[in-house]
């Protein structure tokens, strides 16, 4: 009973003992006794949920359909891509013994699910009618990491991984596109977090991928979140594989494959994009309670004012939440805040008998005292309003810590000791100068935008002729 | 492109190969290289989402929340209640290496997860304010079976666990009850299996818990399928994991504990209750597609009517797949069979010229030609029928297969001989008199029924004075 926003550090003071107050203020998340990873919270779970729900709609809506494979790889099955089992196998955890019998081949618990799915197309590809396949699965995988954190890794990660099977290249790699583009329009639109798109570097693809394209989101901070990733496979895991269909011409070919991803690491995101210092602050479109009542007083007109708007909203599809605690009013503003409900609906005796109740956005915790009759069409308002405005802050706060003119190594420098954000820099391509960067300044390659590539200058680190221009940032 | 209905067996056959060739015919499960694991491809998992999206709404109208709790258990925390560790050590899967290092402590893959739960509600359960604790998750577990079989035990198994934790004995109790109830109105209203409700014995009930409730399906060929349990677990879990609440008389007490779940096994009781010779036969209820169109020509008049069909569907909310592929119409009806769909709706020039269509019942398989205007009243109509029917003609079967007034030794030892299905008889309640039956005719008790327990007779094995009557059966 003793939650107060004084149980969390300011965010400008401290920022990751910030993410921490607010994950444990708001119910999020708990340790567990298994160390790195998390016990997921009701009200953390239904932030999944929901975002669950829009994006499954999304991938069915685009042909997808939803399989479930295996959680176990067996070693055997892991090592047939080269470099997929070099990426992986040291981060992954290993089943020995089943009861108390040793295991003749060890099996890891899936870290993605590349292997598996090609396992199973091996089998059920056989000709051109067969293809497109566009499967998708909504499960755990476990990576073991060293140091982890509360939705940004962790040893257990909840996600999707979608896996395709294509014809043609060129259908392939329109698919790695497309569903890159759902997953920006889902940032936008229900999380209201902007995002970089573009291409990584060979050094940051995915393990396996011919190419990996990012949505690349920027935290309060300027530090970099990867939020989502889609690879271009080409034929390498189907020849690994010797995975065949018979195409239009009746000749034998290894078909083109994608997969791509986005985890609970976009909770981390929510946190980190739109938190304050009051607590987390939920963007309406993937809030699961967007409305939080609070009576001020349990009398008669206040219980009758209650159930009416509970009628409304329902019938308005608006989800809400009803504070029927015997908490004060204080303490119950304070835990509303914490929980970042987009708005507060305040009815008290004294408004009432004016017919009115109060409003208060979560965005700008501005009150505002509305007729009753006109408080739902109010209410409407203020969930697109708070929508867009969450956004438009999001994009103002990154676009001022983007630093698109960097044409000195002494200016990058600058940026990576004395500010944050991303810095856009010519690079000639080569690992090296990528490298020297990393080591020397801290900052990891974010990607190639895809609308900021062209150059005709230098490579910021060795000088020589660039081929593209690449933004460089911290990275969670 | 082969797949023809010859390809099944007949169930009054083999019902095994019958089994076995309904999956594979109906594209529900592929085997994977992973032993004991199965694949759920794209129109099984179809139906696993069907019934999710049904359960987890009635678990939430009834007041629970989700939570996602770790896939692991570390060794200590399964040791913590005696005989939970006795009755799941010698059948889980034990993690022994992280990347490439030992670990300290061994873990196994939850296969079932009271433990991790206590772990946590020993942190978060001080007051009797936090109580109830309602709590769902829906996850994989493991549980490393020697027999697999698609849907009926595996090694990894998609579930859903309740857990929940109650101030008092009463309300835990009901609580237990209740849950039992929710899952026996799904199996009767959603998937038209009717249960046996009931109690289990102390040798059948779950590690760790004082009682254990069930519903107990008969399949097809009168074997039982134990379809969903709830168990009630008094203070047992919450003394181990020293779990302690103040009560509003403001002294320290143990709180009470229940947990329910059901599994990916309950498609495999779809199957063996509905299904027959010519495939999988889905209740509309619970059916991922309602209706299969299939146009018998691709002229206009056939595009024209299948268009009108797909928007007419959709405003009703009634789900449909198009038959668009270049296989010849007695294919297509062939496949819908196999599928299950609960109506096959043919489109086809010379209906047209009538103004009519052709509709066709999947249980019955009746042709019903009607007015092309009148078809969607009567698929709405025959939908609810089919339901209806299915229902009915599951309950005559079990009905017929039920044993009720079964008095000696030598009767009881008929039925397991010569019959099959269920058979009541009287019991003494020694375990002895149970073992007894199952080591010398193969059935195992199936529970204590809630509405024929009352006997005034005598244990049918040692003659001693009856305290029950109680079910016995084969089982899957």
């Amino acid at each position: 009973m003793e939650k107060k926003n004084s149980e969390i550090t300011s965010r400008d003071v401290d920022f990751a003992k910030w993410y921490t107050d607010i994950i444990k203020a708001a119910d999020l998340v708990d340790y567990s006794s298994v160390k790195g990873s998390m016990i997921i919270r009701p009200y953390g779970y239904a932030i999944w949920e929901s975002i669950v729900k829009v994006l499954d709609n999304k991938f069915k809506e685009t042909g997808h359909v939803n399989v479930q494979m295996p959680m176990f790889i067996p070693e055997s099955l892991l090592n047939l891509e080269k470099e997929h089992v070099e990426g992986f196998a040291p981060e992954v955890a290993w089943v020995t013994m089943g009861g108390e019998t040793p295991l003749e081949e060890r099996m890891c618990i899936r870290p993605t699910s590349e292997t598996l799915f090609c396992d199973h197309y091996k089998k059920i590809i056989k000709s051109y009618r067969d293809l497109p396949l566009l499967y998708n699965q909504w499960c755990t995988i476990v990576r073991w990491e060293k140091t982890t954190k509360p939705f940004l890794r962790s040893r257990e990660i909840l996600w999707q991984e979608g896996h395709t099977m294509h014809a043609t290249e060129k259908e392939a790699r329109e698919e790695t596109l497309k569903m890159l583009n759902v997953y920006e329009d889902f940032q936008k639109n229900y999380l209201a977090i902007p995002v970089i798109t573009g291409k990584k570097t060979d050094k940051e693809k995915f393990a396996g991928a011919e190419e990996t394209y990012t949505i690349e989101a920027m935290m309060y901070d300027g530090v970099a979140l990867q939020n989502g990733t889609s690879h271009y496979f080409g034929q390498g895991f189907a020849k690994a594989f010797d995975i065949k269909f018979l195409n239009k011409d009746n000749k034998l070919e290894y078909p083109y494959q994608t997969s791509w991803g986005v985890t609970t690491r976009m909770i981390g995101a929510i946190i980190m994009v739109h938190g304050d210092d009051y607590g987390l602050v939920l963007p309406p479109n993937i809030a699961p309670i967007k409305v939080n009542i609070i009576p001020i007083k349990n009398d008669e007109a206040v219980l009758d004012a209650i159930k009416y708007f509970k009628d409304a909203l329902t019938s308005n599809d608006i989800t809400y939440n009803v504070d029927t605690t015997d908490k004060t009013p204080g303490f119950k503003f304070a835990e509303s805040e914490v929980k970042g409900y987009p708005i507060r609906l305040e009815i008290g005796p004294r408004d009432l008998q004016n017919n009115q109740v109060t409003l208060v956005r979560r965005d700008t915790r501005e009150k505002i005292v509305v007729e009753k009759s006109d408080a739902l069409n109010r209410i409407k308002e203020l969930l697109i309003e708070i929508q867009h405005n969450l956004y438009n802050k999001a994009l103002e706060r990154r676009n001022s810590m983007l630093y698109n003119n960097v044409s000195t190594y002494e200016e990058l420098k600058d940026i990576a000791e004395n500010k944050s954000g991303f810095a856009l820099v010519d690079w000639c391509g080569n690992v090296e100068c990528e490298e020297h960067i990393k080591d020397d300044l801290g900052l990891k390659s974010r990607c190639i935008p895809f609308d900021l590539q062209e150059t005709s200058g230098n490579c910021i680190v060795c000088g020589k002729r660039a081929t593209t221009k690449i933004y460089f940032g911290r990275q969670y």
